[in-house]
């Protein structure tokens, strides 16, 4: 094929058109403009938190749309392959900015982040080496250490920057943080550094209510199973951690991991006093503070996280609390060189020519090679609303969980689990038992009305090998900030509603059943459906 | 704080808006307006493949935008946070649409692409649950599969659902394919596939020309150092490697991984040959095609993937040859049942009374847990180019390198190593020592004036533990299809000129020498920097 001279791309308006350089605008502009025609075409259609109907119902939405094959021959262009893509997808989407969305900890990304990261997209710098991302490789550099003096300096906002106080090495440690896809790489790598600190016979010691990442990081690393101690508070609490430890025996190498916002509950490990007996045992102790860290935005609440300084590592995720599209996560250190055992060569990237004549070297800050800068909407996000705007959503979330709370304690149909630390609130129709509180998840599920999660708080109380007895409870997950009182009670009207022997409440088919999920629903036409769907949960 | 009972956002116009809902859009319009504003002000501004000057001097002009610290306490509001940080990075970025930033497997994303990553994070599905994804993980599971069939099925393109003809559990095989962040993450899965499927035992025989995340993945799952067989050729080659395997016995858990693609050299090794040797010693057998696998879009182009279907898993990356913003990794099987080693249970997200009712089951699907929707942009792509769409970006990329390599056979004063196989052309000043080619590399950076590879071919020929000699080249990793022939020769005078005896081609201070990255060079204004650098470049 020979090349031209001039003008590219050389076939005019059908070839395909480039993201980045000044003549990227051009080509962006109208294409954004019918993501978002689509996005908000599909919202309407879908009109509700998730599509009714189920996985067969949506499966078959999807094979109508992709009816031409996945992969055609000849392409159908950007603006119909943006167009209805995105309009099935956003038609499709389980919506967390629907306040009746609320199972997991699966946020509503605040609009400011979702443009930035049009931005990351479009450049597409890559953070593994300085020549693929100049400028965002030392915004990210910034930004993390800005958020590991939030988790370790008390948070002192500060700039970042290289000529803060802690900057002088060999005399004070300064903290650092690493960007991660999220909790369980976050653990991962917190499970990581404590085998290459303490040897490959290092013994993960966890509380039952921990996140299940922590045991999969053990797997995966070739650790033995961690060790699991009970929590049937709902937290680890320190006698029994004393007790795990000992079993361990004294200076044996431990690292112990304590949650801070449990996914089943939203409840806080008592991280001063575990850190106490991880220190009396010479213990490592990392906190997956994933939920919970964003507390620290709040000066009202951060004291909830007391002894998360103590910590040989954090886990962070500003997709949860911190409204920002996934990816999000951080691992945070109290000091740099603790990131040591992550240092890694390779010629083309960090040769030490390079390196002594002052490039930057990127790849030790990530297990990852090619990696996005999930960095750039997060500073952004920091920038646009400060620490006391990210404070407000916080406060106003945790607010919404109370609200939510108080609604389930006096209603005489409901049972409230316990008043919520964080943003969880768990609840159940009183005397459900747990084949009853699944089936009511499961129909508004394929209603389309309303998604909540579950939790089963006799799996977590109970410690390795016990033979649990399920206690299950519908969850609420809470984390949209502008979630209106008439919005959690039509929750909760929903939920009262579902039960099975509520009967009248539910005239469709698909809904009539616990294994209503399965058998493939009737395919009435599009529009008759969402209409259907809509129907029943608005009221 | 009381709740509302009506209109949220309450506090109007100054409250942080979400991307989702209805009123998403309304939100996001204006906004991605403001960011595509500021990609184009900044890549005028920059106006050139990336900002010269070196590090030290973005990182002054980082720090000068954030002076005001990266957590203020009070917010600028989202318009202004994403002017100033996109504009940032923009102007500091080193961009790949530039035909002159061509250092490494950094491709130019489509605008396309870059758009549809606006939908996915709008909508922020999560792809661990069917309740966080409903739409997004059908069309998950019906790209990879598609893409999967590519790899294996050779090439029929099919709708990827479930009717197809590989459909009938328990008779055919169905492949199957993981999204991923990489060729990183995909290699280690290939690894870790090896060792549930092989014991903890398990060797990895690789070439030195593999990938320095196949000896990264082996570290962080706990396995020995991979064997590394010696590779003068630039490519694993099958005596080496049946020596090698001979070395660890017959019958011996091992996984050999070779490399369709190298990063290094862009060569493809003999994968047919291999499989065989591999075969003979009932070796595991992983490719790592996370560069040459795109090939398989191209019928002109594919039969140089001959024996990729023979491989027990693969990587493919579509953020390479396939013009994604990054990620969009993918690792694939020849049955999907190959990755039942993932399967994992996290009761709030599988339990099995819901798997049982008809949920699908998602965790399996990565060693993430939340996990944002890559595939969307990917599925987008397929769609809007199809198959032959994508065919002619790679055929016509791969012209691009030929070209270069011409240009540079003709020129006296280069040399060329040889002709690219796929989009790599290795060359350097003719007697140039490995001094001066780091130095050439390291001085156009500084310059602003264009981005460079390196490659030691001296490190890639040579086997474990062996005593290497250096033998540098420059690299071209040419990702960008709309590169003109004029964009060549700007590129190899910048090389002739930017040799240190070239002498008069240089006024900048920051360019004299090859350290010039290290020492803080001089900040003038903004605007003269770039002008000055502009000045440079642009012939």
């Amino acid at each position: 094929m020979p090349l031209p001279t001039s003008s590219a791309p050389t076939d005019g308006a059908r070839a395909p058109l480039l993201a980045g350089g000044a003549e990227g605008a051009a080509a962006l502009r109208p294409l954004t403009g019918v993501v978002i025609d689509a996005l908000q075409e599909g919202a309407v259609r879908r009109c509700g938190p998730l599509p009714g109907g189920g996985p067969r119902r949506v499966a078959a939405d999807v094979a109508e749309v992709l009816r031409g094959g996945v992969i055609p021959e000849q392409g159908s262009g950007a603006r119909e392959a943006l167009g209805s893509l995105v309009r099935m997808l956003a038609e499709g989407a389980a919506d967390p900015a629907d306040p009746l969305c609320a199972a997991h900890l699966h946020c509503p990304p605040l609009a400011v982040a979702a443009a930035a990261e049009l931005g990351a997209s479009a450049l597409n710098p890559s953070m593994d080496s300085w020549d693929q991302a100049p400028a965002a490789s030392e915004l990210e550099a910034r930004t993390c250490r800005a958020l590991a003096r939030l988790v370790y300096d008390g948070g002192a906002g500060g700039d970042g920057g290289p000529g803060g106080e802690g900057a002088v090495r060999g005399r004070k440690a300064v903290p650092d943080a690493l960007v991660t896809t999220g909790g369980t790489e976050s653990n991962q790598l917190g499970v990581l550094l404590a085998r290459e600190r303490l040897g490959p016979d290092v013994r993960v010691v966890c509380g039952a209510n921990a996140h299940h990442s922590v045991h999969r990081a053990a797997w995966l690393l070739g650790l033995p199973e961690p060790v699991r101690v009970p929590a049937p508070g709902g937290v680890l609490a320190p006698d029994p951690l004393r007790a795990a430890l000992a079993g361990q025996g004294q200076g044996a190498p431990v690292l112990v991991v304590a949650t801070a916002g449990t996914t089943d509950a939203g409840v806080i490990d008592p991280l001063g006093e575990l850190a106490d007996v991880a220190a009396e045992f010479g213990a490592r102790l990392h906190v997956d503070a994933a939920y919970g860290g964003m507390l620290l935005f709040s000066r009202r609440l951060r004291g909830l996280l007391a002894g998360l300084e103590r910590a040989d590592s954090v886990t962070l995720d500003l997709h949860k609390l911190g409204w920002q599209p996934v990816a999000a996560g951080m691992f945070v250190v109290p000091d740099e060189r603790d990131l040591s055992p992550l240092d890694h060569r390779a010629d083309y990237l960090n040769a030490d020519d390079d390196c002594d004549a002052g490039l930057p070297d990127l790849l030790g800050r990530s297990l990852r090679t090619t990696r996005r800068p999930d960095v750039l909407k997060v500073a952004v996000t920091l920038r646009a609303l400060g620490r006391s705007g990210l404070a407000g959503l916080v406060e106003r979330t945790c607010a919404v969980a109370h609200s939510l709370a108080e609604l389930v304690a006096a209603d005489r149909e409901l049972e409230l689990f316990a008043r919520p630390e964080l943003s969880t609130v768990l609840f159940r129709p009183v005397g459900a038992d747990g084949a009853a509180v699944a089936s009511v998840r499961r129909r508004l599920m394929a209603d389309g009305s309303a998604v909540l999660g579950r939790a089963d708080i006799g799996a977590c109380a109970a410690g390795s090998g016990s033979g649990e007895q399920e206690d299950l409870w519908l969850k609420a997950t809470l984390l949209n900030p502008y979630a209106r009182r008439s919005d959690l009670e039509s929750l909760l009207k929903l939920v009262r509603d579902a039960l099975p022997d509520a009967g009248a409440a539910s005239s469709a088919p698909a809904a009539a059943d616990p294994s209503s999920l399965s058998p493939p629903p009737p395919r009435p036409a599009l529009v008759d459906s969402i209409t259907s769907t809509a129907r029943r949960h608005r009221p």
